[in-house]
């Protein structure tokens, strides 16, 4: 039975994250989630207390994606990251996190309810800073390798990043629903990277971390 | 009486642009807005018609705002433009643009109800697509001058610019209410020009494009 409410939970939950997504949190109600969802409003009520939570819910999910992609290609210690260079696993988690704001329903709607924000009667997760951290310690990684431009800053560097990031998928987002993300994402790297690096590397790399 | 009204409307915009900003479009009322600009409720619905009509007069206004610049950076038949070369007028155009989102109440505010788009009833004007052809101008432009690198794809480059630079203004607001953007935009110059340029101007010319 635990299983159970576990799976009817899950399918409200992405349920409610395609509506968000499609329509906006103002322009999505329980009804709408109930009819999509195949399950009646009472059971919305019962596991997610009300929109503004369920709201929360895809928010933190969205959220929650993270850390364990952060970790993929972060952790030296695992089979993924070991002997590729920080800077290249840089690249290749960020074209994982544009397939992520492409492809899943539970990140796309919560990007969308996090610039709603001001609508969702619950307190949001601060955005960005966990990004900038992250990608602090691989640019830091990066120049323990050789592999940083020696006045490069790896903190203002990666707040860079990470706004150019956000901007890339959000204007990707307007432009055409993300399509182009991954060409908009390699045209951010070809300017930004040979900045970076003490020696380019970015050509060839392109097509391995597109495909990764 | 026309100037009277007109400095009437003028003064219902900035109120709500100054709630919108701080509240949100679904946080501000129309009672707010006719408290804050010590004008009736009466006033605004004979001037403005509806807060929808409202938020769609700011997001003009924000609109608005951009054309003039532009051709302040970009006509080099009058005197600002002459003499500078396109690089370095892109970039004093970027700064200026960025003090614009944080001083500017009627851009601030536009910019916020553009994210929450979705819940104001009237269409907004296409985002991002006029800025993407002004500075796709600017770079040919600096290719005729000799000063774009021969590899960059002035369309692709003015893309990701945008992109850049749209990322860098939200970041900036939801870090610090956009205190800190002009040192953020200069961090994003830093990364973009080596890669932009044939020959590097990014030192000298960053405390310049900030005065300007």
């Amino acid at each position: 039975m635990q299983e159970r409410a576990e799976q009817t939970r899950r399918t409200l939950l992405e349920a409610a994250a395609s509506l968000f997504d499609e329509r906006g949190y103002a322009g999505t109600s329980i009804s709408d989630i109930a009819a999509r969802s195949g399950h009646t409003s009472g059971a919305i009520y019962f596991h997610y207390a009300s929109k503004e939570k369920l709201a929360l819910a895809v928010v933190e999910g969205h959220f929650a994606t993270w850390p364990p992609l952060i970790e993929q290609y972060t952790n030296t210690a695992t089979g993924t990251a070991t002997a590729t260079p920080a800077l290249e696993r840089l690249v290749r988690l960020s074209f994982a996190v544009a397939r992520a704001f492409r492809d899943d329903i539970v990140v796309r709607a919560g990007a969308r309810l996090w610039t709603e924000r001001t609508l969702i009667a619950a307190p949001l997760p601060p955005p960005f800073v966990g990004w900038i951290d992250a990608v602090t310690e691989m640019l830091e990684r990066a120049r323990a390798e050789g592999d940083l431009a020696p006045h490069i800053d790896p903190e203002r560097a990666a707040r860079t990043v990470v706004c150019a990031f956000f901007g890339v998928h959000t204007v990707s987002e307007a432009l055409d629903r993300r399509r182009s993300i991954e060409d908009h994402l390699a045209d951010l790297w070809a300017l930004l990277l040979p900045s970076l690096q003490t020696r380019p590397i970015a050509a060839e790399l392109f097509p391995m971390a597109r495909q990764a």
